[in-house]
């Protein structure tokens, strides 16, 4: 098969199309990180910097500050949604197809800034990497961060995951842990001769219930948090009084916690049982108050109409965040539809944050 | 191979032995289900007849009274410990191995009865019947009385499952529900858009934890009710809110409840959830009442020097008390080490089921 070829130029509604057009699922973007490596090499602007399926792209003006725009190539797989089809007209057009909100849209934007704003004021890294959609040890991000920390070494950093088109700063944190309920086992039969581990999981589950999530106000976006089970599990047999329950928790936390801070949270919330942390990443703080974020948000917000918002899920701006550096998302698509069968982004998103960080980067 | 020859009217310990190592783990009951048949057909006062890995031998003396004597010839599979050994001796000599319990010492015990009780006061009906130890459907006793119920026809019933050598009276019945938590699925990320079912469960293992059950006398005997959890399961990913969640119940209840009546227990215990019935047989009422019952205990408590007790596990006696029929459990073997890996019967105890069952089968 020859090699697409990408018009970063020309029609940003072509330009994602042919982005989707192109498979990319985790683990298989070697076609096109090469045909991203490629069209950026033909911009004399550009110094470009490959790490496996990563492309780095960047300007060299000396200028004060230095900023990352960054997005995914991959997607999870395709659910008999490509190719991609443009549908409806006007304000009602919309790409629909695997990778249009997650994330190709966001790439589309940012191949096409990366052709025409040939003189930012702000030096500009654009980072395209790959394998976000599997287990974070894989992610190409966190590769660069690793292998070339000096490529994504910036004031402040802009992922182009799906926001609506709206900013949201930061993210919260995530942890897991299971909490284990001990028992011992007899047969149904005789079960005054055991103790049953679920129903001594019924106070976990009690405390659940009853715990009443935080909400923190930083940098003065507002994070809403989490404790939840996402899964409980126990019992061997239909005849066998269980010797052990377990309750594997999910604690969303606001970004002005540690990782340590959510974990004293859960060990203390189910204090007297055995608690195993099998997961954990720190959030990341929006940094409004960073003069090249407010930039970000005087230039955009005249864009789109919105104030920011709170990022509620996890993203790779944690990363950012982990190097001190605020970031923030913006991109087009309606997030909830990540993933979905039926992913589809509007037509306008695409040119509201083509629009937006065009502002920014040349005000 | 060659058919193995059971001797039944030579040593207990050695036909015990014998018995056990002719492997018959459930549904592969076959070699051994032709050694007791053939080993029957040389004695001239029964009449034997089969029907799968089911093997009948009675007598036909014209008594005024019927007993069905009946085991299982498969056990669970072997864990290393076949062949069988003899250790110790004297009143500390135990057979060692699989089946010894469950339940070949009591196979061992109706084999060498059926040869040497040519004259029983009673007529006998010598049960042998295959896959007990497995699904109920597949069960050789529930076959043989949907096949032919007038092979197992009786006025009293003694099955010789293990009761340390102690007359254990009818049994509970069982019933399994699984109780049902809805909830409303939604990202961990954004938890206030679900519904937890997990949470939900709460209150159904808070109401398990705090039941009390019953103690119910029966026909003089006491049994003791349960009402466990015996699974729970619930969550589909480490970042969703589940949607559903599924506690298994096992309720065993005392003989003087049906099984209607232990649902509408486990459905008023659960008032305000689904509750679906999956799994339910009743039990079966001691019958010490009973003229031939009452015989029979005088008979053997001589010989075991105990009185009648609850059987507290579920049985095939209740297959017997379906039909109306008082059914007793009376067999070698601690109950406990049933299905144990180191599944092991006191020799004594053989010789105990011995005596008691010919003083009762010849007074």
């Amino acid at each position: 098969m020859s090699q697409p070829i990408l018009d970063l130029t020309g029609d940003l509604v072509t330009l994602t199309r042919a982005l989707c057009d192109v498979p990319s699922v985790s683990g298989d973007e070697r076609a096109l990180a090469d045909a991203v490596e490629s069209a950026l090499r033909l911009l004399p602007h550009l110094e470009v910097l490959r790490d496996g399926d990563a492309v780095v792209a960047r300007t060299h003006l000396g200028r004060t500050e230095r900023v990352v725009v960054a997005g995914h190539l991959d997607t999870v797989p395709p659910a008999g949604n490509l190719p991609s089809q443009l549908r409806g007209s006007g304000q009602d057009a919309q790409v629909w197809g695997r990778g249009t909100v997650d994330m190709k849209g966001g790439v589309a934007v940012q191949l096409a800034l990366a052709a025409v704003v040939t003189e930012p004021t702000r030096d500009v890294t654009w980072v395209f990497y790959d394998q976000e959609e599997v287990e974070a040890t894989r992610n190409g991000l966190g590769r660069l961060v690793r292998n070339h920390p000096e490529w994504v070494t910036c004031d402040v950093a802009v992922l182009c995951e799906p926001t609506g088109a709206g900013i949201e700063g930061g993210c919260n944190g995530t942890l897991r842990a299971d909490v284990q309920i001990h028992g011992k086992a007899a047969h149904s039969g005789r079960a005054w001769l055991g103790v049953n581990a679920i129903h001594g999981a019924a106070p976990v589950l009690a405390r659940l219930a009853a715990y009443v999530p935080r909400a923190a106000e930083v940098d003065g976006l507002v994070y809403r948090e989490g404790m939840n089970a996402v899964a409980v599990r126990g019992g061997i047999a239909g005849n066998i009084i269980p010797d052990e329950c377990v309750v594997s928790v999910n604690h969303r936390f606001a970004p002005d916690r540690s990782v340590a801070q959510a974990e004293a949270n859960v060990r203390e919330l189910f204090d007297g049982y055995d608690v195993v942390v099998t997961d954990a990443a720190g959030g990341a703080r929006p940094g409004l108050d960073h003069p090249a974020v407010a930039a970000f948000v005087a230039a955009t917000s005249a864009a789109t109409g919105r104030p920011p918002a709170a990022k509620e899920g996890w993203t790779d701006v944690a990363r950012f965040g982990e190097l001190g550096i605020p970031a923030v998302n913006f991109g087009p698509g309606d997030p909830t539809l990540a993933h979905a069968d039926d992913e589809r982004c509007p037509v306008h998103q695409l040119f509201t944050c083509f629009a937006g960080l065009r502002a920014w980067l040349t005000s």
